[in-house]
């Protein structure tokens, strides 16, 4: 059923390839699995590219309670992004957004994932572990070996069922904001 | 002393004016202070820009001990950065490099700040703290308003006196790594 072009593994990735990464972002589309929502199947379908309709990406947002943010920052955070990955299903040939996260990196050593939202109709269904764990293999894809998040406690468990780890060796997340 | 264009506070920064940040990053050489080294009175500059001599900073790398790099990766990493800060003077009209820092970015919302190397023999006399505060203000010139890094045990109280937080409401910094 997976139609992602699975070459993670078995191709050398040229690091100064700016072509392979775009088309690489442009053209992936990974089936997820199907759910049963509201006694109706749907395909839930995973994508990694830029083009995401900001204001489907605020109703998301919404949904879970999150402070609205000025649309043209939202551009242009989306547009200094190295990953956004989104999962969506068709409906009436429109895709309706339920999952996003987006990552930004130096596109060789570090990257760190922001944003990572659920809609709350499809959460508890693993549609979140199946997006992470994508990013996770995409980052890899790119030879980037840190991966780094800020979590807050409600989902460090999900976080540490993925790998990832608290302080390690002693080394704090640390914030700082304007006054 | 200091001939930093400070138009920081009175001047509305366009978020779409990408030459504006280009010049910007270009342009701008910072006075810290003059210190004495082995008797010898010498002036510490600070720059932002991309134009780094790559061996100059696997140098700088090298003298604090850590784990060398490959310079191809490191030259992605740092155009790919959203803000390359050097401390230096110069020695002979050659510029010579004793401290640096990095931060990835989005460009809008967020910035994490990586790298950050004072070398060892003009530690403990205030550059870090020079350094680092110009780098948080010119992200939040670019309207940045969440500046985070991970911080090694060590250094923590450091950034503390900075003015960053430890896991701010509970929020924790975590790891992911190829096993």
């Amino acid at each position: 059923m997976t139609f992602w072009k699975s070459f993670f593994n078995n191709k050398q990735y040229d690091q100064n390839n700016a072509d392979n990464i775009k088309i690489r972002k442009e053209n992936n589309i990974l089936f997820i699995k199907n759910l049963n929502n509201n006694g109706r199947l749907i395909d839930i379908y995973l994508n990694i590219n830029n083009h995401i309709n900001l204001y489907d990406l605020e109703k998301l947002c919404d949904s879970v309670g999150w402070v609205k943010r000025p649309i043209k920052k939202v551009k242009i955070a989306i547009d200094n992004s190295f990953l956004i990955t989104c999962l969506f299903y068709y409906q009436n040939n429109k895709k309706e957004l339920i999952g996003f996260a987006r990552a930004t990196s130096d596109n060789s050593f570090n990257a760190t994932i922001w944003d990572f939202v659920i809609h709350p109709e499809f959460q508890k269904q693993g549609l979140g572990k199946a997006l992470m764990n994508q990013m996770i293999k995409e980052l890899r894809y790119y030879d980037i070996s840190t991966i780094t998040l800020f979590a807050d406690p409600q989902v460090i468990k999900f976080y540490k069922n993925l790998g990832f780890i608290i302080d390690p060796d002693g080394v704090k997340g640390m914030f700082w904001y304007p006054l």
